[in-house]
């Protein structure tokens, strides 16, 4: 029989997920900071939630369970879902860090079970919302030791108001934006002829290009914007300004850049997404999707971030190959013999009552054992305990690092172990 | 189009789930304390994994996914599988807090998707790790304020040894086993005559109660164990009398309970569970299963506890049920007209550089409806900033309770908020 973990799902053993611990954990009090609550769904949805969405390609993803159920894909359908249905004191700022599945071809890097960790504001159309976001998201990295990480927005407005402009239809805007997003993955050229296959004109294939290219700096990008000067591409130079100019008091400068896309089929307004490096994928995008409710029964505005965390800890763990990260446990109470096990159980008590996380002997194991087995998890220290220590009310403290040792109260450990 | 949530399932708006971070954490941070190691495991498994521990009446509650997967029914076979095929430094000691799904009749307080909280040992067949796992138990509960639990404790060695004894066979050993557990919710009567319809004989009916009812207290359970006289009787005593022993170090006295069966079919030694009063149901169960993971290819002893979270956490709104429960959010920055906004996000950026929790207005309401909604969300205290803030640098803070209010410095602002 086959009892290995299903294909493109992972086991986390704990130094993984002290990792994992750490990371999603320093996320949560980010969002914290920012003002945002907690709000989780159910892993299983109602597969006419699930498809309420739309999309092909996303519903061929979707874990499907006997009874018309299926997992969730994301967390936004779901908090779609409530929000559609439910009265909220508004703006809902909501933060969710949580699993998704999607039944993709696993490759390096991409699990059929990963995490999201995703803040959404429900409510408001403000363009604050988007700096508040891109400023929180920005803080979650540098708190994780990422600093300047580059910040790209766009508007779905503006593409749509170029494709108006250069003749682009409804029909073939889909085709024209996913060929959009491969800009940076694929060289101009290839993505021309992508375009021309898809029955794209020489001429609009040149009048995005145009668009595109000569658009580098904000200033720039701005003006090339209003130089469409439809409505609606006036409508989003004033949202991207405005987003610009808030995001400045956050400290942080996002760059427009005309070909970012996203691949989701609900952004409605501001699209962003955030690089490490030119070379590498985005650690987190979002955009706003001002229908996407809508679908669910309530029109409200919405703009939400998602942070890629399981590429997060996977850059944490790189930068970090040579440590081999410490357990938890601080202490590990080693007993000379039998006679003084009842006193190493005791002294356990103590340290852990002290809020030190503290380990004892569940094996039996004479001493020399014991010390190889905290030598051998990482552990810092050792309490070795027999009847002199028992008979005094004291344990012998040894660093396991330099074996210096000293017999002292479980006090006096307290200081040396936080000292550490 | 019915957009609800899967039957049996919960969304947990912000209040919710700050009451359930809150009980997670505590319960996180003890396991912790005891040197447990977090480890995870998919949501998913392979069928034939979830199968494998056997036992029809899980078998029907699995959430089956297409393509021969399922939803993990608890978090104890994912273990085993784990254990099984990989190779650990013993013992390996984890927690686990993570949802696990049952097909079964939702009722009050009983839920298709709920979350486990667990610790097992792996590897050890000693009594401390029963000792160690009690106390980590008992310790979870007294940091959530419900001290004075009653653990009961028995073994499956004892009911063994005493069908054996008094002739009751295999075969009719399991359904003795299922209306032993009745105790305490049936009363006695209605037992036997269960027993009657299942075909145990009315002499081995005798003899099962006499053995359990004269044995109050823990030296009279003992000695009723040893007069059985069996060596697996013996065993079971010398077992039980171990964990009592190292229970005393730690502080805890559980009282044998011959009648304690528990439902796992796997758990083949002690088993115990704790109980805040004697007319409400268990909060923490658990036992020892030297079998279980030898059915994923190791043979390795293992026990295991685990909290019943979802009743820790309505008991714990029960008890607290006046107060609403504070947001994370401790400043809502509100600022007097349009001209303060930049100055209101620099506000807020110091204010969270200091760890202070803090929202600023999305809204773009006025400096009333911005009050309102501080008030309505529980927030402790507003920074006003208007033009003559931003000139001094400084943020008019108000304590929305008392609404006494003083211009101070961002760091005054954070003496003042640390204190409340």
């Amino acid at each position: 029989m086959d009892f290995s973990v299903p294909k493109g799902m992972r086991d986390f053993l704990p130094q993984e997920m002290r990792e994992r611990e750490e990371v999603i954990d320093s996320i949560r009090s980010t969002f914290r900071l920012y003002g945002y609550a907690p709000f989780d769904t159910p892993a299983v949805e109602k597969m006419e939630t699930l498809q309420r969405k739309g999309g092909e390609e996303i519903e061929g993803q979707i874990f499907k369970i006997e009874g018309g159920l299926g997992l969730r894909f994301d967390l936004t359908v779901p908090l779609a879902r409530v929000c559609g249905g439910k009265q909220f004191s508004l703006p809902f700022k909501r933060y969710a860090i949580a699993p998704v599945w999607r039944r993709e071809e696993p490759q390096k890097g991409r699990f059929r079970e990963f995490y999201q960790a995703d803040i959404d504001v429900v409510g408001s159309a403000s363009a604050e919302c988007e700096a508040e976001l891109l400023a929180c998201a920005n803080e979650c990295l540098e708190r994780l030791g990422f600093a300047n990480a580059a910040i790209k927005i766009n508007s779905r407005k503006v593409l749509d108001a170029l494709c108006e402009k250069i003749g682009v239809g409804e029909e073939k805007k889909g085709a024209l934006m996913r060929s959009l997003d491969k800009i940076g993955k694929l060289d101009g050229e290839e993505i021309r002829k992508e375009m021309e296959r898809k029955g794209i004109g020489k001429q609009e294939i040149d009048g995005v290009f145009g668009f595109i290219e000569g658009a580098k700096g904000n200033e720039k990008a701005l003006a090339k914007i209003r130089e469409i000067g439809t409505k609606k591409a006036l409508e989003a130079e004033s949202e991207l300004s405005a987003v610009l100019c808030a995001c400045k008091d956050y400290g942080i400068t996002p760059q427009i850049d005309l070909s970012l896309v996203r691949g989701l089929a609900y952004y409605t307004g501001t699209v962003f997404e955030i690089k490490l490096s030119e070379d590498m994928g985005s650690v987190a995008g979002g955009g706003r999707y001002d229908s996407l409710i809508s679908l669910f029964g309530k029109r409200l505005p919405a703009v939400g971030i998602s942070l890629g965390i399981e590429r997060l800890i996977a850059l944490l763990r790189e930068k970090r190959k040579e440590s081999k990260g410490a357990p938890y446990t601080k202490v590990f109470v080693a007993c000379v013999n039998e006679k003084a096990r009842d006193y190493a159980r005791k002294a356990a008590g103590e340290l852990r009552s002290r809020g030190i996380c503290t380990e004892i002997d569940l094996m039996g194991r004479n001493l020399g054992r014991q010390m190889e087995y905290a030598n051998s998890a990482g552990i810092a220290f050792a309490a070795v305990v027999g009847e002199k220590e028992k008979k005094e009310g004291k344990i012998t403290l040894r660093d396991l690092k330099s074996g210096k040792e000293k017999m002292v109260s479980v006090e006096e450990a307290e200081e040396i172990i936080g000292k550490d």
